[in-house]
């Protein structure tokens, strides 16, 4: 076995630096390395969070902490020993939206049903970090009284997450209706001239709606820790620490 | 002064084949060049149709054929010598349309002003091969109102051309309003990852909504003879000829 | 299992939009997302068609729907429960087009053997939706005499679809022999330079020829929903309803 | 002279949707087409901003409204009829950001002197916004030591503007310092291999650190727009008018 | 003045090792060093031949040289001092193509006006090399009747030059004619997604129809030199001298 | 079992028109569509010709043709029935560049070991379509010595087929030494910026050195081909015909 | 069995003009092949070095040379047999290093743990070259203290390699720290908008930092071997020898 | 006038870190800038050093700083004050090069006469801090005795840098002949696919020869300084400095 400092160099500070400590990147890495790292991370922080995670991951890191958590759907796996309220459980989406008490409010919604795991890694993100958050799902273009039917909620939240894939329409429209900043996820949803999302992310970047800024293709994780910061539990509170 | 045969080989049968006389492309031709098959294609079918023509391409076909018409904001040039009341006349986009007793009904219309003259472009050549054409501007995707209380006239139509630069989202809710084809053009309006038109072209391409149909970037000339295909005078006429 | 809401808005508005029904689009979706969706599609419509569906998407359907019928050589599903004349049986792209009693006339062609998968989604869909739809075979550029001995055929149709991987030339030579719509559909049928039907785009974008517009690639759907919306028995009929 | 309805369809309601009146985008209008808009938008709502105009489209405007106000380094044209504090003036980005009193707190930083244009722009429009603005120039990564003298300034912000050509390195190195939102700000300085702005622009969307969102090439704009959103007066505001 | 070669190593065994002498490529290059190395050339070897040429070039090379020769539509200057009947004459391609006594057959064809002066490039290259060599203009398939008239003359040649912008189709239709190679030279003729001849490149690279080969875009130069080296009137002569 | 010409047109023709018989392009077929069609040919012309052929099609055509032959190293599978001294025969590249007496000299080279399969393709093709044919492998610039020793070959040939991944600089090299034509096929050897052979055919499209074209990545055969026309033992017979 | 020659060209004399003997580039090559090749080399200079090495590759060796030794971790396989110092032993990359006891000082370091197997090709190759090599693992910019902690280390070396994917914004910041060059490896860890290592490479390529110099994506070897000629101790030898 | 530290934050501190100081990229930037800029480094360091210079950052220099040299075939404009022989002067790139007295031994070799530019500009560069730099011009492959007759300049030089545009082959040939590191520069010298130096960069990144690293296109500057930190005077004194 391989000591843990050969491969990793740790960054324990990040927690103070940037409000949420070190998230593990799973893709590329193995089971066994995963492990170690998200049991150090637990150990440091109360808290490990691991993207991109599979199967096999979730199962090497449940044989060294039975507490953690595998949500199967997006790929999220994590370990979770804050107190209440700000602990949250479950292995759905569903549930651990529901298990949460964050503050302010996050809107994530998606174009298609094929866009569900990139959004759902969004909401899951924006909610361990603290952040309440609500899922819509299906309310692409084609049919657009879908989202104008849902103006009201899209006016209540501090900040959108607009995932979609194919031309990635969404965001502008969304952006038009709304005075907050949207956060746009292009997925690789789509085939042929879609190229794996770059329609979708060309499109979003060249939005002809204010407000909206853009992640990489699939960015589910990189959107909602965004939104949180702009949501901003932590930040508020440290300016109440002041 | 060169031959005229050294350089170009009519193709004088194409009105036969194809429902409209050869359409002479502007760019990249001298203004002699440009004259001489204008005069050649108007003495045989007494209408000749020039694209992307410059002012020294208008002014030396005015010197030889002082009835050509010249529309600057969008490079048509043309000479109609067709007996009312298929002769169309004038030197705007608005001159052309109401001087114009086409059958049918198309429906253009463009997501900003600057995507105007393309706009434009399409709706000529529609005008000036027989149907009957009206033309919507500045109704993008960011102010969503401005298309949806237009659908009583996109629903009396036989087909729509959508014309849409940078992100090039109009196409896609268009199509989710109507049951008629779409003929989407992407513009090369925008900058940056707008790509000179790449971006609106794939998203046009990608389009989540069914029934849109695409042509080349800045393609006017083409959305406006496909739409007039599909709206298509000439082929009922044909039917009655039978 | 999962509640259908958590996953898909269904649109049911859809048909009287746009004329047909939603379609579901397989790729991406779990065999029982399809089954669910497409049952309560059917169950509304008496009809559903699910494009891209793999043999464990068909098997899961017909486990909840004995009457759904495959056509795996290009991965159309569907029920049809409609009266006779309008219904279509087969398991075939051959047995479909000719259990159709479909208005008007659509010529489906493609260049090579290996685009016919492409071909045969966009003649069943025109058939299913109602349009009269003949596929011609394998007649490429390459041997020219193949589909200019085709002409009569081409004639006849109020649209032509024309499929091609490779370089794609074959619409800009179908369109400069006919005076109807021609749509365009690129394959991914090559290697090297072809880029996985970028090339084959690429050059149907930029056609010489009048009439062509182009669809996604390998985007048989598109192309017959788009030849069924121009040859138009729905819109026909909605003329006489008034 | 031709009607301003003729080309745009102004969206008066925007201000209401979104929190700040529609934005003229100068780039291919015509100096009367701007100055008309522009005069129009002032008289409704006290206020007008034209982003990319050029010296021809300052001085049709200050012909017919002689107030306007224009910052030649970074196109920025402007009418501000508001009352003080709200009102900006200059025609410097330096003398506006002095002259505003804007809330919360932003800083812009670039990397280098040559992307100082686009940091200008967004930093205006965050300003006349009205958000409290802080500009930070030529502080890249070849001398790491410029930003890291400065971590309590960009310790004392809402939220980043962080604007980069070449290798667009800067935002992730910010974005590791800090627990708010980054908004990364792609250049197109640079040449060869920097494709116009792409190279930066990918770099930023894979950028390693959390707490990066990307707007298109160039587009100071936007990346003012959505800084505001994010620092939000406005939000804050209505939020108290509940 | 700087010494020639202070910039140039000029490689006066080329014409034993290739066939043909150095070509002086004069893009980039000054009048001054272009007619330096003409001069030289000339000098050494009878014959020199210049391609991309200006006009300042050409005055630059006759000041020095007065018999030089300039072909003003396509860019090319030439010196030939070989007695008759090798010595080519003219600065137009048709007196040039007519001057000539060349051996064998090449046919260039090209489909639009706007691409003669490729071909015109490629003309003029072959005879001055020693091959006959005949001229098609304008015989694209839009209109493929122009073509396939044109038989005779096609199955005459020993290798054909086929030249085409916008999708590039025509290589493909004529390769499926004969049956010897064809050289296709894809050009910047176009607009919008032929991306400035790579919709034409890649259409050619991938031809459905056997016996093409592809020189880069706009290249007539190039592909006139591999048509005589096919031709190869130098190769047979070689053989002879044995 | 679906009938031949439900999903083919052969060209019976092509042989007289283009002097060999269709080719059978294997990729994307089944193995009954490969053994069918390769039947079909075998009977009109005595011979038949499959690229790219896998294990299950020579399988599929031996089982019904058992003369049929497979060079599983470059996927060539073949019938010869054409008596000695025309018919080729043998299971490897080298048993059947040796059982050929073709005419003429075509030189084939590869840059490195991993291009051979694509070097062999080429090599065959000629070979059966009745070029005498020379293979030389792994000759690539990094140790030049290993071509410029082989200069004596080169110059034996009529026509050079030079095969190069990676870099693709070896016809550039080779083309300045002889004054025949180069046939230069790109491969996909390679890894990162060489992007499946788009680095070599860039390069080999852009040669400072003359008389090369180029065919599409990995088109052994394509390349094989046009050297066979080039070299043209059938031209030369058809002249004599006559 | 094949011959060695009918697939190979060996350049036995690359040792001597090059300093190192031929390196055999595994990837596409047979298990057969890779131990032909490497135990002929082995035989002929004491040391063969294979890069991306399957472990097939490493067993066929192994069974014809038993001294063969295979680093999984990143595909590098040799055999050295020459006499201590210079002989490098082991089947870790950490193993090597410090069994190593080569001249002069080579640091290569990676920015994330993924990037790791090309970091340590990277320090593999210049091992064995002759050069003494240090590793530093996971010190990218979103946590700048980790490589700002390391510069004694890096002020050490006479050349650094920096290995990094996704944004590969490392170099450019180590580059600002010495007065070394720095050999730049872009990697195709990432994912969406990183398009396999592309972004990583333009950055690279674009930095605004001077002394960076790039190899081509996961080119961990050629770092390595720039590394060993920069920091030379062959080259000084070479220099003693005279 | 604005105060240069309005628009720049001088990194005086260079020179220590990095052993030269701060270098000025003229492009974008202003006269005034660049003369103030220039002015300021020369006060600080003897020293300044501007690149890709206009004529009018020239003429605003000289006004201010009457010593400064400008050399306007590759746009390095200079103030040199260090005592000789450190000092060089001169205004062509062979009187500088004579002029200095530099350390070491680095040569500098072009493909053709228009990738000249490019190469003064790294020779100067690698000159004026300090190396003994030679220049070699038009040497490609096309005539590849003209390198191979170079062997023994190449064989004396610490490290070479080799400039090519097109297809970029000659830093291939060139490695695998020596045993120092190649800097290689890709130019944008070339048309068509060669992309503005796309198709040289990508040659040069995926050569077949060890010992190549690549630098931006056109970017001389770079390449003149890396080659400067291997052949590195700098970094020798500095050890005996110790």
């Amino acid at each position: 076995m391989t000591a843990i400092d050969s491969y990793a160099t740790l960054d324990f500070d990040r927690a103070r630096r940037c409000g949420f400590p070190e998230v593990v990147f799973g893709q590329g890495k193995t089971p066994e390395q995963v492990a170690a790292i998200a049991s150090e991370l637990a150990a440091t922080h109360e808290l490990a969070l691991v993207t991109r995670a599979t199967a096999e991951h979730a199962a090497a890191l449940k044989a060294a902490e039975p507490d953690a958590s595998y949500v199967q759907s997006c790929g999220i796996l994590f370990i979770d020993r804050r107190p209440a309220p700000e602990r949250i459980t479950g292995t759905t989406c569903a549930e651990i939206l529901s298990s949460a008490s964050g503050q302010g409010k996050i809107v994530v919604c998606c174009a298609g049903t094929s866009d569900l795991p990139v959004a759902e890694e969004a909401a899951i993100t924006a909610c361990i970090m603290g952040s309440a958050t609500t899922l819509l799902a299906d309310v692409g273009v084609a049919g657009v009284h879908r989202i104008l039917t849902q103006q009201e909620l899209l006016a209540s939240a501090r900040v959108l997450v607009v995932v979609a894939g194919m031309e990635g329409a969404l965001p502008s429209l969304v952006a038009g209706l709304v005075d907050v900043p949207v956060v746009a996820v292009p997925t690789s949803v789509g085939y042929g001239a879609s190229f794996e999302g770059l329609a979708a992310l060309l499109g979003m970047l060249t939005s002809c709606a204010g407000g909206v800024s853009v992640v990489n293709i699939d960015n589910g994780f990189g959107a909602g820790q965004i939104a949180h910061r702009i949501n901003a539990p932590r930040w508020i509170k440290r300016e109440e620490d002041r």
